[in-house]
């Protein structure tokens, strides 16, 4: 059975009651109305539809799955050419094709409490969606969140075609990964000439190629205490660690996330490596703990418990036991982010409904610096498809924040950090599906160990 | 003295009652909130004060020009690091640098009529600025409308600063071309193995080293005839032309814009270079009225009036005389597009104003098909840059069109025509300055005669 099929008899299913009429939204603009940025469609539409031309309308009711498609002018064929053929869109998508003008026909019958859809995140796209609606879209409206709440049930636990794509967004992003660490062996062989922006060009040659775009704005850093610096253009000093945390989107529009952090000069001085191997220790402790049940907050916890043991040993952390910097939460200065996040067809998964998806109905953020961010609070369960990123920062700011003078004063040892600032941050993120038995790497063959990495850095061109 | 401070006090005298307030934009969302389009400030506040951190406000106000920055916050430390200092941003804006939170000291006792805005073409930055400016901004608005008028005339003609920025966007995209170029070569000489979208990965490849960004989204197609077709690919079929239209932008802002139509296989086949050089005489023939005083229409005419006369050469047109084909607009089904633009801060420059910086006042759209794609109808002046892109495609649909029957009956050889099917579509774009003496050429040192361009594709890599 075709995928999106299966998708629209399972959420009729759910809200037999309920229409659902989604907007795939319409090119942005980037400076004026005819120029765009490249068109994306609504994440919930491209899970029910895929693919479609951009101005469509997807409609489920009563068990049928209509798309009503912009009729194609004389200017579309001059101005684009012929689009698809409204047969090939209905293969595909596993819906009826009907021309937009027929939308209203198909809306009239319908009681207003009785049709539901889903906000953008864009006020001009909700606007046009209004038309047909009737009204704004709105996750306080009953109806939408009644779908918003089906939807999510069905996308929290991926689909085969769904992992089958993940694990293709996974693949791209590692391709992309190896051209990255394979331009920064180059620019250290051919003299340590290049900046960031290299790196970047690098890693975004396989996504062009294969016509896809990559799944959020590269931070690609030598500054990797700046969690999301997505500015770049630094030289890449020798010496310093490279934060390069970027991922690929499919041409169907899901997601990959890594993040690794390699020597510019292709060995980790020992300081980076304490570091390094502290973060990676992080790292596999919490991926051993990814199975059906798991409470994400005790990954996180355990993050945070191994970086604090590592840090205590190195001598940075002092003054009291790991039980008391994750009590007194000191410990979070040094990754004030959370542990990892959903992933799907959107990099951080469904978070266009703001926690609804990444929370447990109940739970709410907590107030707790570090803690506050993270965008994860459920037990884990099969078919979830989550990122872990440990990580290991310094941000000289923070430690002169009044807020947190008391936690320094008592247990950092300043002397000790300042000879760690020129670490600046350390992060390694790969990608996991849980599985019946425990968990599946999305993302494997990516050199991960200190001796990969550098062993990768030394082999000849 | 500064070329934002000195655009200042040249708009200041222009509406010396009015104080005119611009907002900078934030980032759009691409899929959910937290993932958005790279940053692009809005071009007249791009003009007026240069990069600027997003969601910033420019006040100019009785001669002062002063910016509004959002406050640094705890989470910008953690996520972004330390932005750039307000003495930077002073420095090289020309404008006093304050906190956002006091911009609306600084609004209170202006009067309402007094208060000029432009509007974003997204609406969601049209309601975030209107928090400040008390309502929409909108050409409606007589205050907004005078603005946009005054920041007409500035933009028309472009000062020294300008030019600068134009002919560095310009360099940069012949750069791209000449990498696209030679990825052609690279691609045929390796046994004819590759797709478009190898080209514009090859043509992204300087733009994204340099830190800059695509004017528009790009167009390489081996199905030239489809004017704007985005969608990338296809496989590079030798006896194939690609049709290549693309454009930097310069990391400031400012646009370049040129379109090649190169062989394949490195040869242009006979009917391709019939095709081909007709387009370059056209090329020729209207950048040699270039000049202050010029009218755009002419330019235009020019262009339909020199293909007319290939096609009539080559016998695809019979029947009548060029002035006929002219007259009739048979010619326009062969070029339905405008032969020009202007071109500055947006590739389109001042787009975003309709046709009020396009066209001369009191000049409308006409109702011909092709003509009514114009986007520039004014005489040329000192300090304009314009696109010169004349343009032959052979659109089989259009030939079926009943409104182009009569036509098409009269003067099209059907029989002549389906042999030139084959050619799909030529496009030769250049960008040029109108000067005192008449024009310059922002975009020289590109291969442009087939000769050049098959002696290039034959060299050894």
């Amino acid at each position: 059975m075709n995928h999106f099929k299966l998708r629209h008899k399972i959420l009729s299913e759910k809200i037999p009651d309920i229409s659902v009429l989604l907007f795939s939204g319409t090119s942005l603009s980037r400076n004026y109305p005819a120029n765009t940025y490249p068109f994306r469609a609504q994440s919930h539409f491209l899970y029910l539809a895929g693919v479609c031309p951009e101005g469509s309308y997807f409609l489920l009711r009563e068990g049928t799955a209509r798309l009503f498609v912009p009729e194609v002018t004389l200017d579309d064929i001059v101005w684009s050419g012929m689009p698809e053929s409204a047969e090939i869109i209905a293969e595909r998508s596993g819906c009826e094709v009907h021309e937009l003008s027929e939308l209203p026909e198909y809306l009239k019958d319908i009681a207003a409490e009785r049709l539901a859809s889903l906000p953008h995140s864009e006020a001009s796209q909700n606007n046009i969606l209004s038309g047909a609606l009737g009204r704004l879209p709105s996750l306080e409206n009953a109806a939408d969140r009644r779908l918003a709440l089906a939807l999510i049930e069905m996308r929290l636990h991926n689909d085969e075609a769904a992992c089958r794509e993940l694990r293709r967004a996974c693949a791209l992003t590692v391709k992309a990964h190896m051209y990255g660490l394979r331009a920064l062996r180059g620019i250290n062989r051919g003299g340590g000439y290049g900046s960031e922006s290299d790196i970047n060009e690098a890693m975004l040659d396989p996504i062009i190629r294969n016509g896809g775009y990559v799944s959020f704005n590269p931070i690609i850093s030598t500054s990797g205490e700046r969690l999301h610096q997505v500015k770049l253009g630094e030289n890449l000093a020798p010496g310093r660690l490279l934060l390069v945390d970027f991922g690929a989107e499919s041409p169907s529009g899901w997601a990959g996330d890594i993040t690794n952090t390699w020597p510019v000069n292709g060995k980790y001085s020992g300081k980076q490596a304490l570091i390094y191997n502290t973060c990676l220790r992080a790292h596999k402790e919490c991926a051993a703990m990814l199975r059906a049940g798991t409470e994400w907050t005790q990954v996180h916890g355990k993050a945070l418990a191994v970086i604090a043991e590592g840090l205590q040993e190195i001598g940075i952390l002092k003054g009291g036991s790991v039980e008391e910097y994750l009590e007194d939460n000191v410990i979070s200065l040094f990754m004030p982010h959370g542990i990892g996040h959903l992933m799907g067809i959107d990099v951080h998964d469904m978070e266009d409904l703001g926690d609804l998806a990444g929370y447990a109905p109940g739970r709410e953020r907590s107030k707790k610096f570090g803690w506050n961010c993270l965008r994860l609070n459920r037990p884990l369960a099969e078919g979830m498809a989550v990122t872990v990123e440990p990580g290991i920062y310094f941000i000289p700011e923070l430690f002169e924040r009044p807020e947190f003078a008391d936690s320094v004063r008592k247990y950092v040892d300043r002397e000790r950090l300042a000879q760690f600032l020129e670490v600046h941050g350390v992060r390694i993120e790969r990608d996991y599906l849980i599985t019946a038995g425990g968990s599946e790497l999305l993302t494997p063959d990516m050199p991960t160990k200190i001796c990969e990495i550098e062993d990768f850095m030394e082999q000849t061109l």
